[in-house]
């Protein structure tokens, strides 16, 4: 694998990391079809966690097999394959080494009732990445909830554990609970905030949702107004997020959000592309269609990262 | 670098602390155009987490990138940069050496809707520091908030861990929450007491706002008069202060608060400079202005503390 | 990186270890121009440790600089690079996540007079692999010299730790010292044992230098004539070497030994080959060869171990 | 401190290490006269426990204040001044932050007998030199000694923890003990193997003395004159140091050995600059001269270095 | 307890220790009749362990009881007594408090048939000075030994781990072993040489025989002959100890060593009083003579250093 000059100018923003964290970090940037590109589209499986099983895997009954998801992010050459503790045990016994997995560490379900306050619970830990031949940890934050600062805290403390044995991490960080109103969860203000404290904890990849033309803050909104900020189009809002992850020097990938039709998608993988984001991360949009329609996805969102759709 | 006289004095009230500690303070003491003086100047830049980056940076748009404050720090020749983590990883791989760092280690942010029990979340590790190469840690309590206790014993564990390994504490002080007045958080008596606090604390440089002639508290207020304390002007507020940190044997520096005009700020500084302030620290009404203004103001600032303006 | 049948065959033989461990076993076996095929061929280059640097790399200077060797490993489409810790520190920022890396662990030198006691000296950690993002730890030891069996203490202490953080240990096992004559280092029967105890060590890859038809111990000779073993062969003593590596479910490698002709070099790959070896590990006949030379050996021998040559 | 270019790119040579391991580096190669030349003067002074106090400082008595040394060296503009940890104790509290400090953790003394197993004590820890505000850890490896691999084994666990809190490491490497004859200890080839050994230890910056042009090992002297190395100047043996150093990629320092003639001192100065050695330490021929001529010296060795002598 | 200026100047010597230690030095400086003037007398009493207790306490049999000990040290007006743990496990139940005690850790008994390689064994630890209120640690070296270097390093430890709690170490240098002669032990140039190594290993207090005339080693003897050092009166000879233990900067004391005669104890006491010795640590003198007499030639020793006798 011969690192791109386009990969080697990302991980030098990186610098002060050593090297195995780099190494971790090429190692998904390389992957894949994209691999090479400085794009990346991860397939994260959590959802059984986060909505239940049937809710996940009824549609698509393959899906209740960890091996299904772990394949599937192989053969469409995807840069990681990102899922909860458990899942990852089953499949990696089948598919190591085949592609970079990220254990996701913590999870919410939809059993416990946690509004204002949400939160998530950990399932695993750094030895497990380690023991499990994971290429980075995974994490979600809620700024903005009543649990966000402790949720700081804790992931605070696994990115230091993980970076001093070479593990980058991977930060989901999504605004909820607290006094933001469920349209401020994807605003654009309240979106590029998020990104930016996920930044600022020292994640190496920040996973956010795209962002809506809404402007939840006042304060920030009168900023948004005066600077002329363009935040029309997907695309502008995407540069915007990227932006205030440290000027574009860490990397960002973007999740679709709930499920939706294929041109849908797409325009939001072109609108990523055009902004400068990094890339996708995608699950449900995946293994809620048949195998064959989500290979079939997942190979034009690779197109359209690598500039031929 | 020779340490001045006026350096060794400031120093002589450190002398239960080991010469690590030590040789950090007179490190920052002795850094950029004040070097020797015993005064200083800060330029933090933490607003990205505090405030969001658009409302701190869409002014300034270079400000989204962590370089950008580094640099204008060396290049205004400040005695120090204080900034959180993930900033400071990334600007330090291209300036390391060149100005003393404070990583500072735990923040609040807008997305939080806490009030009476104001609190930050915790992101950073004096190990960070010693890998960060960092010349001090920085942490902000919240006297007078509901988590404000708690926030004391975590800063007085995260002291005596920093000193150990030759680290001094740069203590944000700023009473909030709980009780106190919106009026009450920089009334003389409260931005004294907090700073008392600080001290107490064994904070090795403390930074307060500049007090209001508000004063909160009604057996406060009794003493100041019977004692006919002077808090007419701002230099005889900042001398109170001061006076509260041990007679003055703690370094005592003044934030400048909200943006605000040129000639505002330079009356702040006038009035740190009279009333015996050790210096300022000075963040958005620097990176929120073009970079060749803010050097301007800055050069003003240094040439006030040396008495030449 | 698809895992091939015949890589999975061989890692079935690694069933009882930890996902991480096996991973990293795929990355080698799945890595360079005989990726998939089973067969390996790994550069080391710690000769500047055990022969000094002018006589190891004098008579082609390029060898003076890491990033030459490292280089080289990647560019002939090799299996891994090994190198001790303070070479591997500045390649590896050039170079990482290209090719898995082994961190040689132990090492001994020409300047130290040991004889029968011969030892090494710990220079690297299993911590020290994590934060360069290795493949592998690589370890020697001396079966057979006065410091044996503490070696054997050692190493073993390691593959605990190493492979409890998914990293498995690439073992040199080299006997000599005590009684053993010259001759007898290399012999059939020495050899074999020699590779039998890195197997019960818990070695995941273990590596030998190719024996001569010598039986160095009388016992022994007596039960290779019983039996009839043939060790006529270059092949047939690495079959029997293979065999004694639990019937061939350990990967084997083997070590060219010192510097000679190209025509030498090939029989010994052609007999591995044969013999069922997994590899090679060819450093000085490699490295004392202008560049090109030694990629067009390496080319051969690729083509060799893939049927084609 | 504007670190300059000529410093910049020594430094990328240690970018697999953490930002305060550059820091410190950086904060040695900047300081004093010779501040971002790439170039080095160090005083060191153990001579007190090598050799004892009267054998040491007699012929200066001034030299018995631990404060006279760490004085010299800041007046001479020197980059660093290297002591043991009693030494440091008494100086650091009058010259704290006025010079980076080494402290040197072992030493060896002239009441112990020990002749082929050649030793030292271990007098400081890792956290005596964040205590005392070092800029680094100083060791001494006998490379060829029986105690050599111990002492290697030593030296790599301090600059692992070291390193972990930003403190770079300063190797002296004298090859002695063991078969190693008297002349050995300075031949060309030996003086080379133990550079080397301390750069694959992962020292960040080596002291080794400068080398004879005898030959002591019969293979590395064919090597020597097959590949035609010339070391008939002083100059040309310090390039094959350098260039056994990873080819120049290690800072290596060169001490000035037993007092003597300021001809001779400045001749082997002018020998380290042009074979491109990064300087000098200079112990005995500077405190046991007196102080004015010492500082003479100095500047005269300072200029040499800066290209104007 | 006013501390004399005398005393704070002393402890201007020991600014790099946190204010435990210098409070436990100054507790020893200002005890006893000897309190204020920088002049120290100590009594103690290991010699059971050293020479048995028949040999030690037959000829005054109050001694087999520890209380007696500890009595005469309080009543004689001295400044600390130390002894071994067992010993003052017993005795410091009556008189905690009374007089400042150091646990001697280390012990060297006359069964063992040690000769060349010295050593001692370790009986208490830090923990158990602070368990018995203690105000020092105690511990002897055998510098020379062939186990010298390796007591080093065990009072390196133990004086780190003592001054985080605040004990100094009283440390005992008595060269002897390895190809030392009986008279080295006491050679001027030997005993010196003890007592700096006693101070970079950083002890606080530094104990030593009153050295002879005899010169041990040819190279040292060269350096006092041509810098014309005048040795020749015991007064002479002490300051040449106290100026080789950083020219004065550590506290120095000296035993009177085997029981002899009243005229000769006084004679001793005189030349170091003369000389600028710190003070006696005088044993066997006074506990084989009974309590009376010992009562009366301390009281003798006591106006000698306080310059009325």
């Amino acid at each position: 694998m011969r690192v791109t000059q386009r990969v080697k100018k990302i991980l030098s923003n990186y610098d002060s990391e050593n090297p195995g964290v780099k190494a971790n970090l090429a190692r998904m940037l390389m992957a894949g079809k994209l691999g090479g590109t400085g794009r990346m589209i991860i397939l994260p499986v959590d959802q059984g966690i986060e909505h239940g099983p049937a809710r996940s895997f009824a549609v698509n009954p393959d899906g209740y097999d960890p091996d299904y998801h772990h394949q599937l992010a192989i053969d469409a050459g995807l840069n990681a394959y990102a899922a909860p503790l458990g899942q990852l045990e089953v499949s990696t016994q089948s598919f190591f080494g085949q592609i970079p997995t990220i254990v996701k560490l913590n999870h919410s379900n939809s059993l416990s009732r946690l509004k204002e306050d949400a939160d998530q619970a950990i399932f695993g830990s750094v030895e497990d990445c380690l023991r499990l031949g994971a290429s980075a940890i995974g994490f979600t934050i809620y700024p903005g909830s009543d649990q966000g600062l402790e949720q700081m805290e804790e992931i605070a403390e696994l990115i230091r554990e993980a970076k001093a044995v070479g593990l980058p991490t991977v930060l989901w960080s999504y605004p909820r609970g607290g006094n933001l109103s469920k349209d401020g969860e994807t605003a654009m203000d309240v979106v590029a905030y998020g990104a930016h404290l996920a930044a600022q904890l020292g994640a190496h990849v920040i996973k956010v949702k795209l962002p809506t033309d809404h402007l939840e803050q006042a304060e920030a909104k009168k900023e948004f107004q005066n600077a002329r900020i363009p935040i029309g189009s997907q695309g502008e809002r995407v540069a915007e997020v990227v932006r205030s992850c440290f000027n574009g020097r860490r990397i960002v990938v973007f999740s679709g959000g709930a499920a939706k039709g294929t041109d849908a998608v797409l325009d939001d993988v072109r609108a990523i592309h055009e902004g400068g984001g990094n890339g996708s991360i995608i699950g449900r949009n995946c293994f809620r269609r048949p195998r064959e329609e989500a290979l079939e996805l997942l190979d034009t969102m690779i197109r359209i990262f690598q500039g031929k759709a």
